[in-house]
């Protein structure tokens, strides 16, 4: 019997641990009193997993492994979320943590097709993060997206996305948008050797972002954005796996589970189900992420993993120009640097303030590869 | 410019909480510095959104009420979740507490197809709770689960779901499974002139569910049972708006928001999507929501909201059949009363107790409309 290790972290005493140890063990399996599953010799021996540890955490609390068969996990994308945090998720005191899967779980999630080195390969980028920036604020017309898209692309800019909230609007409908913008970072391409991607937003039902990328791609569009906790887990697979050829940018909207470790949703379990790089909030920007925990999701994208490809992390979330070399520093090359609103600040002088941002990434990669390690 | 309202709850003080009000009304709307969205017309007039309400809060902390436009929630169901709680749910000490909506969102949200009146149509059953009871452990092969339907439908039972880690396993695959129960409670209907619903659960990738579905339904299947939150609440919606003719029971795992209002989530938001009964964990069981809770779930459920049809309540999570005349006097005769592992314990006597648990809920109700209010 195959098994899965989930770690989650009890905020219970001493008095307590063991009897909710056994309680979350029984959501996550055969979900009936143990009486039950005696009756069935499969169901006995197959079906029920067991407590592998259970020991104080430091910091207080319970550190609690459980190691859960796959014969429900690894059946659908949608069963093995149910089975590390299904039913669990609703019991209060009760973190996820972290999980472990067996050989039989990595061949049902390949995960990222891209991951790092993919990405690289596909915009050509080496020896430096990759720079990105937002068609934003929601509200622009056509003609509004398509200057901001060509001032990104002259000023040298990789990745240019659209912002979560741009959808299929009447104002900036997505099939006239993904033509309008691919266009122009096609045409700057040609003019100014820079070959930037214009990287759109997936939004709506499964059957609507489908649609949407299946457009998009034969639009010319090598990279598209889709958060996995708007649309589902499970529609991002499906949509990841449909599209070999499509990298994926996961954007972190609706992912602020305070029960479940943000490394481990958004480092773990988005790479798991296919994205390529991963967005998530930076500290010291608009949102309160600790440096610790930005340092963690920035780790776990990275790992080593089986044969998971690592995917990049784009800490993101208001960030300044003027920050550059300090973030570099502190997530190293293998980063994507999404920066929108200290660009679009600049107004008039977006090009300006675009090719300084480029260039203090050139800068602060050179003194950081040069400086003594 | 049509708003909706969100309610918020801001754990912040008052040196602070206004500071964090525009930086949530920021980050729902234009995502921008304000000088920006200035240099643009239709984004400054129409796309800002406004703070209706900034008030301390009842116990502590601020209740903070945003007016959002809905030129970005109503052009698709996953834009809807964005706009209300996307990156916002990242944000810390903030709680999402309600929604309310102008009249052109609810025509993107037409809610429930059944509801309470459209279900008891379905099956026929008026004037008490409808009973339900689960197909479990995981892990049954069909023989095995096919003699619990039987079981279930002879004592009377309403409705018999999946329990919900049952997918399309090697070991009792969907449309073997579907097709065996479906027999039996048709069976079981011209046999004794009771007419149980067998009631699958979909899981999968939207293609899967989609299958499942149009599957289930050409083998006789009115009712079906799927995980919003698994599923994601966009496939969810399609799922539902595709199948006008199928009931959806909506299942809470992975419903654990910590940062949502349960009765917003599960009593409001799933029943916008299209649910027709929700199931969450009743207080005294194996969860451990407070009565407080589990009553404003019920009440979110079944209040009148604009045209959306109320949806049944399904009390549940480790029942005991002894607490029939308790759960039917806290929750009234709109009820789904859902009994598994209380009426699986008594293995060989199932049947027994599967009637005993009929004749209380008829006790139950013949007490409780008897009796002075």
């Amino acid at each position: 019997m195959e098994l899965l290790y989930a770690t989650y972290h009890l905020d219970a005493g001493p008095a307590e641990a063991e009897v909710h140890a056994r309680s979350v063990l029984l959501e996550q399996t055969i979900e009936t009193p143990e009486g039950v599953a005696q009756r069935y010799p499969f169901v006995r021996d197959q079906m029920q997993g067991q407590i592998e540890t259970l020991a104080p955490a430091v910091g207080g609390g319970y550190r609690l492994v459980l190691g859960l068969p796959i014969h429900t996990a690894a059946v659908d994308p949608a069963q093995f979320l149910n089975v590390l945090f299904g039913n669990a998720s609703l019991h209060a005191h009760l973190t996820l943590e972290d999980v472990t899967l067996p050989p039989a779980l990595h061949a049902r999630f390949p995960g990222p097709r891209f991951g790092i080195d993919g990405l690289r390969a596909l915009t050509g980028v080496t020896g430096r993060p990759l720079t990105c920036s937002a068609l934003k604020p929601v509200g622009l017309r056509l003609d509004e997206l398509a200057t901001l898209c060509r001032l990104f692309a002259e000023g040298g800019i990789d990745l240019i996305k659209d912002d979560h909230y741009l959808a299929d609007h009447p104002f900036c409908p997505f099939e006239d948008r993904v033509r309008r913008c691919q266009d122009t970072v096609e045409e700057t391409a040609a003019r100014t050797g820079h070959r930037a991607h214009y990287v759109p937003n997936l939004s709506g039902t499964p059957d609507q972002v489908h649609r949407q990328l299946d457009f998009a791609r034969a639009a010319g569009v090598r990279v598209v954005m889709a958060a996995p906790m708007l649309l589902g887990l499970p529609c991002f697979y499906e949509l990841v796996r449909r599209h070999p050829d499509v990298a994926v940018l996961a954007h972190p909207s609706f992912g602020g589970m305070p029960n479940i470790r943000p490394a481990l949703l958004l480092g773990k379990l988005f790479r798991l189900y296919g994205a390529d790089a991963v967005i998530f909030a930076n500290y010291g920007g608009r949102f309160s992420y600790p440096q610790a925990v930005c340092a963690d999701i920035a780790a776990t994208l990275r790992a080593p993993w089986a044969a998971v490809r690592p995917a990049f992390p784009v800490p993101a979330g208001g960030m300044q120009v003027e920050r550059t070399r300090e973030i570099v520093s502190f997530f190293g090359l293998d980063t994507i640097l999404l920066i929108g609103g200290s660009l679009l600040e600049a107004g008039p002088h977006l090009l300006d303030r675009t090719r300084e941002l480029t260039d203090r990434v050139a800068r602060a990669v050179a003194e950081i590869t040069t400086s003594p390690s």
